[in-house]
């Protein structure tokens, strides 16, 4: 492949064919040296000599030029989704990010809020990545998975509820955060247990599972549950609060810590008294949770390591037709305090 | 430029070169055609059946071989912190990238917490962008500017307290904010004010300017500051709020409305009346703040919309020797409520 110098503000970017010129070795000397590549023996001064031409140069690997010539990329593409996010998934994302880096893949992040899954699908194709793992932002279709694929991706990682053809799917079992809450509130004796299902989008992949964990952990113990939309506000809650005893609730799961305090507040201006009245769980473990009286009890979750999901990537695309695994994204315990 | 079929997973990766056999035209008028190039006069039957041949294979342009061929990217990378992040940012993140995207760009975003200012630099240039955005998750140097403008960057635009060489530098003026707070504690009556400087890593492009604008405003009306460093966790709350009389603290700006909820609750336990003894002000005006009792006053903050940024990255990437511009990311002003 040739490359022409190209312009930029009046300078000329400099390319591979100039530091080898300078260094006065060939462009595949350059490329074994800059690319680390051990299978290839050079000698030290040899590198040193095109390190250095480089450095005078200010010359930088073209990442998609050496994908172009290698015929496949290095990218792993995340789609995000700019929604706020709390700090276990932000840890999580920054291990994953880092993991990856160490296995020499190159890691960009897609913002895929509203597209739709093709949409979504078409612009991380235009980016050739060699692997795409979507944390649930887009539920992707066959015919993206597709298109992926044959726009040279060797790995669709995808978690979600139901495995999309031609991807590894990963399972984030949402519905053990409900299943723990849920056995937690019927071991304390609530009969009629609530369950929050926020209403702000983009937020079913979580509560929908957690409402059916609920269920099974109630109804295994012939308690009802009863699903409480909510908005993230004062007045919805306080309406919700103010209906709390005609609907004969005991038992609330909030859905997360954030909810649960939103709910409290509405219930304590109602004159419910927590626990007494009605037990209150969230999820997530803040340090939100501690502040509150009573103290909040909640469901703590554990994400798997990034560094986990890194060497799956790395190993789906070395071997694009190993069977799917499965892999339990988290894993979940009740914290007792006092709101229960 | 040729481009050689791709292997992936035992298919074919479709190129332009495909498409145009199919379509029976040239290369060049696939390229006009799915690239939308309104420069050049197509018929509609030509387009379409591009178009159908397009579809029939699943080729999607290689944004990458396409920025080859032109000799610059459409890219625009925008570099990430995953920190836990708001509502106000996430909402700012998402309306920048879908402007940029509605005018033509793509956008990736690159995780960089955790590399120094010219490691990033290499790491952004490898993926030769077009533009950088940052909003002062790392602290870009002169050498690390000069080589993404190397490597082809028109723009590189930050937001920061000090201006880079070669870049056009935002305002987030965060000073305004502890400003704003400060002169509301002085309104209310306060002499002694303390402001709460997290511990966590990466929030002092936030902390730092906020306690320089409590300074400003409070020292014209002749009152003191006192910086008060805190992690956000219950302990070491607890351990400030007990020195809290010993410090002769009437007032607080507690940095957002996180931490003033930190610290309202061990004030609390310590038998410290809010406002009665001690006027609390937070920022961000999150509904956590209108749920505390007494509810929290604080500082709401208006972001610049994301339209406008876009805006201006384009602007500088088809002008790059254009005058830098100020211009201010942020608006701020208190809202009382009961905490002061």
């Amino acid at each position: 492949m040739s490359q022409s110098p190209k312009q930029s503000a009046g300078r000329t970017v400099p390319t591979s064919a100039d530091v080898a010129r300078l260094a006065g070795v060939s462009r595949a000397t350059v490329s074994y040296v800059l690319n680390n590549t051990a299978a290839v023996r050079i000698s030290e001064p040899t590198r040193r000599r095109v390190r250095e031409a480089a450095e005078e140069l200010g010359y930088v690997p073209h990442a998609a030029a050496r994908s172009l010539r290698a015929g496949h990329s290095r990218m792993v593409l995340l789609p995000t989704a700019h929604v706020p996010i709390g700090p276990l998934y932000s840890r999580f994302f920054n291990d994953l990010q880092w993991a990856l880096r160490r296995l020499d893949y190159t890691v960009v992040q897609y913002g895929s809020v509203g597209l739709d899954p093709d949409e979504a699908a078409r612009a991380w194709a235009e980016l050739r990545p060699v692997a795409v793992v979507s944390l649930g932002q887009v539920e992707l279709t066959p015919q993206g998975v597709e298109l992926l694929k044959r726009s040279g991706a060797k790995a669709v990682i995808t978690v979600g509820p139901q495995r999309v053809e031609g991807t590894h799917a990963l399972v984030m079992d949402q519905a053990q955060v409900g299943r723990a809450a849920g056995a937690h509130l019927v071991e304390r004796g609530c009969r009629t247990i609530g369950v929050v299902m926020p209403e702000e989008p983009g937020l079913e992949m979580f509560s929908v599972p957690r409402l059916a964990g609920v269920r099974a952990a109630a109804e295994a113990a012939g308690a009802e549950v009863l699903p409480l939309p909510l908005r993230y506000e004062e007045e919805p809650a306080g309406a919700l609060a103010g209906r709390w005893r005609e609907l004969g609730l005991d038992g609330v799961f909030a859905y997360n810590d954030e909810y649960a305090m939103l709910l409290m507040r509405a219930l304590q201006d109602a004159g419910i008294a927590i626990p007494g009245e009605t037990a209150v769980v969230g999820s997530d473990d803040l340090v939100i949770g501690r502040l509150l009286r009573p103290r909040l009890s909640t469901v703590h979750i554990d994400m798997v390591m990034g560094r986990e999901l890194a060497e799956l990537v790395d190993r789906v695309v070395r071997d694009p037709e190993s069977a799917p695994e499965r892999q339990e994204l988290l894993d979940s315990r009740v914290v007792r305090r006092e709101s229960s």
